[in-house]
């Protein structure tokens, strides 16, 4: 069984960030496609999308929830991530660790992540266990039992995690730092796995209160891709999920907003552990859900032109071209609930200085800023993300995920497809006004992670 | 009619600074003293502090509600003071203005202010208007009509307030972002007047919730100073507010308290309306309420010797000897319920330039974390606390402000009172630890305020 923290800021793998933005053109883009996507709801509220897909006999099944770090109460920092470790103990029917048993015994594998918007629950199985899968997975939406026997000794693991993941890497403690600079309102600002001292304090009592809120079907995306149709899946999820009550109704996420950035910001970190300094500049920037129309898209292809891989410019003229970096590139992290943030980024190389990076990833931005894009590169961004949703589609996993994601961050079925044609739509000039109107250089937040012996970046 | 907001970091005036931090050492020190402070509670829960002063017909009546901005719902800054405009606007039994016509009448003058931790009201006025003054004290204890026609126009007060005073002032904006760059979960970080787009969002319900749970005897001080016995204040204290029902209990003021910092930030403000540049570090300390024994002291006296007023250190180094600086000081807040701040802050004068004055700071910060301070610069530190209470006892609001800050921040008569005991037991040592401890360069936060045409500090 691995549990898993995605964190999605920063740590998101570079192909699975791709995977998430973009590979939904394969829906509406590629002739003869091999999905369509159902939905529907159970009575109980329970959203469903069946993505079928029946090139081999597997079947993927997530339960996402609406909740994540940032619907956390005050204080209660890893409530969230610590509660997605709880869903593997044991509930009034099964015994801890008999649910993963079962997963492995089929020769099925299993996850869990937990974001700063929603934490989801997966296993990929035979489609003859998607029943069995689904009867655990719904019995643990209502029947773990919480006791102060399970909740201690899961903190420990937890803080055991939060050592090796964040306390043993400094990176991780500085971009943990520079998100609270960056976002100063905003519940992104703490980390999602929580900070130390808080996750000290997570009981039995924050656990039960965090269950009882969020853990329903009206809480709940269920969502299946692979070797089954819609039908299937919706006499199983009514068989399953549909017998669980529904809970409380939840009032809408609003969450404190960001006040208006009127200066410059930057977190530096000295240690010793650093061998190659690096750093990154973020900007709070609109997501999917809070832009005006267009201005996400305009800002996710900026970020491919910029910085997305070995095409890019930052890539192409810091790496490539002067040689005086050994990496450098930019992202967006557009599939967020609210106001989220674009990044630019590098590290040296040879006798270049940090500096020097920065200023070279400055000149680029500038650049953009005043001439724009050019339409052929634009051009080959949009391909380049229709190109990327070959990876998706290889995968049922990443199609679940790319559903899941955006339904629990407050978009619909609709967005997922319609999506293709808005990338389409933007212009080199929505490039330029993103760039000029987000990444202002005296607005921005920059985090420094230098080596020990450095006095100076 | 003024109506005040307290902001206790930076913008407190240093004369009161001084007065709420040092005078306390009048009672215990001063042969004869002339105040014997009594303490009570009403039935209903309300705190009463009697500090008779028969030197002029005159009295202080206070009221003191254990509630600031660092209290408020997250997504609701600003609340805490909107609400403090709110009571004067009219009640059940007054039209609005009544009270403070009453007060001008009879030659008496008012205030109200707010800040992280408190909110308080009070007049000055004669002896035979104190019954008055607690008529109309108590019945907006819980009196308030609060309507939208009465809650639109007074946040749009409230609007023009902030823009004044913070959107006018790049200082004022620039302190608000360092705030929230140096403390990064603690309430403290939000400033008091709360953030235009919140501010923006405040209505009825949120006043009324405010009231409701806030403004209740039992989370309220009664102080009196002035030339009155404590048998009147209580016989008119039963009549008045003991006549109002007790409010629902109160959880503790239990708040997120900051993560460990492993970095150095800093916060840059660039603005053509800023003619000389300047700069402030701060650092996290532990506040009275936090600290362990004697630290609270130590820190407190450290700030006084490394640069409170002309005699300090950073003062007669930058300023008097090398002539680079036209101000440089330190403070700390001490007076909070939780973790506070120390700061150290500087200008430069003629030819040098900021970066050389931050320097010249640095320089001394470390000089005291190396050498600490001699037995003498300590003596003379804590004789320049007890001499600044000669200015709390002569005004009898110091002196109600000492003991309903203290109170009303989780403090109790008796910390007032060994105060001066706990000051005098500090040694140099504890001041170098203290130094050492909490003021690390490599975990400051810095903020700089430049002029336009600057290109770097």
């Amino acid at each position: 069984m691995i549990l898993g923290l995605l964190r999605a800021k920063r740590s998101l793998p570079a192909v699975l960030a791709l995977v998430l933005s973009a590979a939904a053109p394969a829906l509406a883009d590629v002739p003869g496609k091999e999905w369509s996507v159902s939905s529907f709801s159970l009575d109980n509220g329970m959203q469903v999308v069946v993505i079928p897909d029946h090139r081999a006999p597997i079947v993927t099944h997530m339960v996402w929830y609406k909740v994540g770090s940032a619907d956390e109460p005050p204080g209660k920092s890893g409530i969230a991530h610590f509660f997605e470790h709880l869903m593997f103990k044991g509930t009034a029917n099964h015994k801890a660790g008999e649910f993963g048993q079962k997963v492995a015994e089929i020769g099925g594998n299993e996850n869990a992540f937990t974001t700063y918007d929603y934490t989801a629950y997966h296993q990929t199985v035979t489609p003859s266990a998607l029943e069995t899968m689904m009867t655990f997975e719904a019995d643990r939406m209502r029947n773990l039992v919480l006791t102060d026997a399970v909740i201690g000794p899961e903190r420990d693991v937890i803080l055991e995690e939060r050592r090796s993941r964040i306390e043993n890497n400094p990176g991780a403690l500085l971009n943990e730092e520079v998100d609270a600079t960056l976002f100063q309102n905003e519940p992104y600002r703490i980390p999602v796995i929580g900070w130390m001292h808080e996750i000290e304090q997570l009981n039995r009592v924050d656990a039960t209160a965090f269950y009882d809120r969020y853990y329903a079907p009206n809480n709940a995306i269920l969502v299946v891709a692979g070797d089954v149709e819609p039908d299937r899946v919706k006499e199983l999820a009514e068989k399953t999920y549909g017998k669980i009550a529904r809970g409380p109704d939840l009032p809408p996420r609003i969450r404190p907003k960001e006040p208006e950035q009127n200066t410059k910001r930057t977190v530096e970190m000295t240690d010793a552990r650093v061998s190659v300094p690096s750093f990154s500049k973020a900007w709070v920037v609109p997501s999917y859900q809070t832009a005006k129309p267009g201005e996400a898209e305009a800002l996710d292809l900026l970020s491919e032109i910029l910085g997305g891989g070995n095409r890019s410019r930052l890539y192409q003229e810091l790496v490539v071209k002067q040689g005086i970096a050994s990496s450098a590139g930019a992202y967006f992290e557009g599939t967020m609930v609210d106001d989220t943030s674009f990044t630019v980024y590098g590290a040296p190389r040879g006798e270049a200085g940090l500096q020097q990076v920065e200023d070279a990833v400055d000149v680029e931005i500038r650049r953009i800023i005043k001439d724009g894009v050019t339409a052929d590169e634009l051009e080959k961004a949009k391909n380049r993300f229709v190109r990327s949703m070959i990876f998706a589609r290889d995968n049922q996993a990443s199609m679940a995920n790319i559903y899941g994601s955006t339904l629990a961050t407050g978009g619909s079925v609709a967005d997922v497809e319609q999506w293709p044609d808005r990338i389409r739509a933007v212009t080199p000039d929505q490039i330029k006004d993103a760039a000029a109107k987000y990444l202002n250089p005296d607005r921005s937040v920059a985090g420094y992670l230098l080596p020990a012996q450095s006095t100076q970046k």
